[in-house]
């Protein structure tokens, strides 16, 4: 490890990105960076989701000041010599979960309650989940209280709701970086809700230890943001969140200056992943062919072939439905490929 | 085995289920049958793609009787005792295939085509592929011969067109029924294209060897199609087809009156994959997320419970967005639930 960036009141935002802030580190290309980074769910159980790492972040922020978005970030990191054109690597090296909670809400801008022809009959509510070995189990569930804002990170406390026992199941742990990017080219502050070209709240389960997420650099020193961390989501995050809990996280960062990406592609041992956005799936599903496309191109296959080859044997996933831009990724397995190196 | 149904001119219909027919074969439930399922798109390479059963089949069917679909179903197949308010379970346990390739179209219903903000550069074409292993490569392509119908099995021979060279890519092989279902309600010839809560043009890829897709019966003995098989597919089947090609598929075919499905419902060894539909992908996804948490009633999940459980580990993904009706399925592994058994 080269850094250590600890979550504190000075190194977290809560809601936006910003392009114009100091960046909080400033690190060489190929650098390993241990970050904190806090969900903004803490408040659904602050008996079991805080310490005093999260109240410090919390108790600093005024209330009223939180956001557009919902997450808290921690950042933003500069990478000494990124400049727009170039692509940052974002490698998930490791995780640690500081606390063994985690927290899911079934939440008013989940699929079922925006799908206005069909509303859940029941009202927002949480289920809060601990780490048992290799899974998460739901502990306890309740309403979340009416009139109540479930955006901002309101604490709920004990005495505030009944806390209902839940059906045994388990959720495999699949802890993974909700949100990651460089810097918006927007100016001012950015809401850290719907994800773009530089990426940020992507949310694609598949970026966890071992894999890495590729971004093309919007501003110079690329400015990395990180934050809404996961104990595990599956693909869609129908019901507004995924199992948001802390994560402490190991990551290497590192500039590529010869090599584009069309938008977030994140690399798996067995895969590339590419990312397309949109208002609508239909929209987003677009993009993703589009950029998938754009992807092969680079890798030697002209339009035809790019396309019957993903019609044969590329997937297409839906990333997230919840956050105002919607998100697929095309997975596009690393086999279909004789020659399997990067370039 | 206990049945064989052959591909005939009389067991075989191009374009159209009808729940008027006479069956072809009538079975008891439990049966193992082995059925021949040919491709529509045989004609794409007829000197590679067709033998004399083939043959017989596309020459006696007058080209202008074809349809209102595009795919040639082998059926129906009578189950005795079959009642709407059953569950029919189809249960594939082997494919053979009786040709070493297969066609993939590039079509005008293929995703960028129809999406009118971006066209493809490239008019319409065909990628030949052959098995090689456990892998099909692809051995030509060719621009489709313009003015033409791409929809109905043409015959285009070499020399019509001229057979490009493909760069060198493998797809693997993942055969499945692309087409397989109870009749559907609706009297008169229903167009094999888009799929409904019957089955039919469903096209999810994992309905492989080793799993068994379960439909709600809609008339009297079931009256089961199965066709357009496939040797690989992606999840989205982006480009108007996947690599089609003839299939002679083992099968049982098995009633349950105890349980109903609420549509369409693949089981692998590992997870259990439930079919929403819809006009747009949004639309598809609200079937999919309603009909799962429905699915998830039935195993003693409520609305909160299943919903919440959807959102930490159930997997949204695109069975296929070129059948006029858009196709999600929602993956719901196994290992979420402590206990495994169906009932």
């Amino acid at each position: 490890m080269d850094y250590e960036l600890r979550a504190r009141p000075d190194t977290c935002h809560w809601g936006y990105f910003d392009n114009q802030l100091d960046p909080v580190l400033r690190v060489e290309s190929g650098s390993v960076v241990r970050v904190e980074c806090l969900s903004h769910r803490a408040g659904d159980a602050p008996d079991l989701m805080m310490n005093d790492t999260v109240l410090a972040v919390y108790e600093s922020l005024n209330y009223d000041e939180r956001g557009p978005g919902g997450h808290i970030v921690t950042g933003p990191i500069a990478v000494k010599g990124a400049m727009p054109g170039d692509t940052l690597e974002c490698r998930l090296l490791g995780v640690e979960y500081p606390l063994p909670y985690g927290s899911n809400l079934a939440a008013k801008w989940g699929w079922l309650y925006t799908q206005g022809e069909t509303p859940l009959k029941t009202s927002e509510y949480v289920t809060i989940y601990k780490i048992d070995g290799d899974a998460a189990i739901p502990v306890f569930q309740y309403p979340w209280p009416s009139g109540r804002n479930s955006r901002k990170g309101d604490l709920i406390f004990p005495e505030d709701v009944t806390r209902l026992p839940c059906t045994s199941y388990r959720v495999p742990l699949r802890p993974h970086l909700g949100i990651c990017g460089v810097a918006p080219k927007m100016r001012g502050k950015v809401s850290t809700i719907p994800p773009g070209v530089f990426g940020g709240n992507v949310d694609n389960r598949h970026f966890m230890p071992g894999t890495a997420m590729y971004y093309p650099v919007q501003v110079p020193e690329a400015m990395v943001f990180m934050g809404d961390t996961h104990l595990a989501e599956g693909d869609g995050e129908v019901s507004g969140t995924a199992i948001e809990g802390h994560l402490t996280v190991l990551v290497q960062l590192a500039l590529h200056r010869q090599w584009t990406v069309p938008g977030p592609v994140l690399e798996t041992d067995e895969a590339w992943m590419v990312h397309g956005f949109g208002e609508t799936l239909d929209k987003a599903m677009t993009d993703t062919l589009e950029r998938s496309l754009r992807f092969l191109k680079s890798r030697g296959l002209d339009e035809a072939e790019g396309y019957a080859l993903l019609s044969a044997g590329g997937d297409f996933q839906i990333t997230q439905v919840v956050n105002s831009i919607k998100g697929i990724h095309a997975v596009i397995p690393k086999k279909l490929f004789n020659h399997d190196t990067k370039e």
